[in-house]
């Protein structure tokens, strides 16, 4: 029994008789393969990852079960999909951040009209400021207001104060009058937390040349309830999807990848830090 | 007494009458200030630098003792320089790379013509595709063959195999038919060596939100003689040069200059580890 996801927030979706992706009961997430080469290409990188990743990394990535043909969600009959692991399926209220990362979404090996259409939205968007652009969220809040999910038009105004903020609120209890980032330190700090995730990335972009990931999705994955019910494993999940650009690294670092992730690490450390010094300041009043 | 500088590799010359830099005996540099936003913006960096750079990263900038009006050298008359340190003043045969950091060398404060001038340069050469593209050189070779110092139209040509002969040129004794890299160890390695500057660099790179260094070159100096007589402190340095286009960073690293350095580091670090293979595949032979 196939099923529109809800805990989508960003890219196709598969609602008003659109084509997207569907999900089942048994925790498995269907991704339509697009016909033209981005379906190629994704699916060549699913196809290939694994034996190309060292084990570490691989988590960082959906597991790939291979292709199904399936009822397509708009209606046009059957077609191939990607079967992937249904990353939120276990958890009620995930908070979702999705983070476009690299100060450019085009490459040499685009075409030039969609090198022209990538670069005005990064013009556009935080791309080129901050090295990265939040392109969706959802942020649980509580059972009484539930979640905060802004449209897809004020996502993409975001300025650089506007994604500190919503790196605040991510962590918080609260989302107005000021977050109190009472999470951070679970969430974004600790041993497993999502700092010493992305440092993990980090480190190995600073040296793997097999992959040049554009315009590839961050996601970062949360369950604050998990977190408050003192879960011995708290869901607090880094991931990598969307790889419809993703091509051949010919010898060379994902210097532009590595670039904008560095810029996101430092924007996540000092909500850390200033959570940190708020803490101590707190303590002594 | 001012003179045509000897060594320098990229940039505006003051040959043929054209405006470009002067150096006197005294070991001091003296760069035309432009006429235009350029001036002003590297006049400002130069005044504020050094009070707003950690103590151990002042050394990667040539000292500045101000301006001075000077003789332009296209027989203009008086105009205002920058009077900065001659880093090669005291070598009789520097080796010398110039690398343009960064995989874009425009930047979204600029005037559009610039942007689109400098976009073009930069799908031109390696600047997107490696982060980083040489944008002059001079290797010494010997007292019989002088310098390799390739013309500027060739450089620019340069693909990503270019790059990496280039860097095994420029440590080696003999530039055919296969480059020694005899000097690597003691150039690119030790603690002293390029690679470790080049870390301690990125390290700062990594967290300092002062500047954006846009269209900023890296230079790497080397006298391979003074390795070669085992002078105590051989001349291996690396400094960052031409701050035209550096602007305040509003509490966002580098990303862009900090990508195209990593890039860099990997393309040095691994001449050092083939050379390293070959040393002992040679001792076995």
């Amino acid at each position: 029994m196939f099923k529109i996801p809800k805990h989508q927030v960003a890219g196709h979706q598969a609602i008003d008789g659109n084509l997207g992706p569907l999900v089942d009961d048994s925790g498995r997430f269907y991704k339509p393969l697009q016909d033209d080469e981005r379906g190629t290409t994704e699916l060549a990188f699913y196809r290939s990852f694994s034996s190309k990743l060292p084990h570490h990394i691989r988590g960082f990535f959906p597991v790939f079960y291979g292709t199904q043909l399936v009822e397509a969600s708009d209606g046009s009959g059957l077609r191939p999909h990607l079967v992937l692991q249904d990353i939120t399926s276990n958890h009620l209220n995930p908070s979702i951040l999705d983070v476009k990362i690299g100060s450019r979404s085009w490459y040499p090996e685009a075409s030039e009209d969609y090198i022209q259409k990538a670069l005005e939205g990064d013009r556009l968007t935080t791309t080129v400021t901050l090295g990265f652009r939040i392109s969706g969220l959802q942020i649980y809040e509580s059972k009484e207001s539930g979640y905060w999910k802004p449209a897809r038009k004020e996502v993409k105004s975001f300025s650089a104060d506007d994604v500190r903020l919503v790196l605040r609120k991510f962590v918080s209890s609260n989302l107005e009058p000021e977050p109190d980032c009472c999470f951070a330190s679970t969430i974004y700090g600790g041993c497993s937390g999502i700092l010493e995730q992305l440092l993990e990335l980090k480190a190995w972009f600073e040296d793997q040349t097999v992959y040049h990931f554009h315009s590839c999705s961050l996601l970062l994955l949360i369950d604050k309830e998990s977190v408050l019910n003192g879960r011995t494993v708290p869901f607090v999940e880094v991931k990598l999807i969307d790889f419809a650009h993703t091509v051949e690294a010919e010898g060379v670092i994902d210097h532009n990848f590595l670039g904008g992730l560095c810029s996101f690490i430092k924007f996540v450390s000092e909500v850390l830090t200033d959570s940190k010094v708020s803490t101590i300041e707190a303590s002594f009043n």
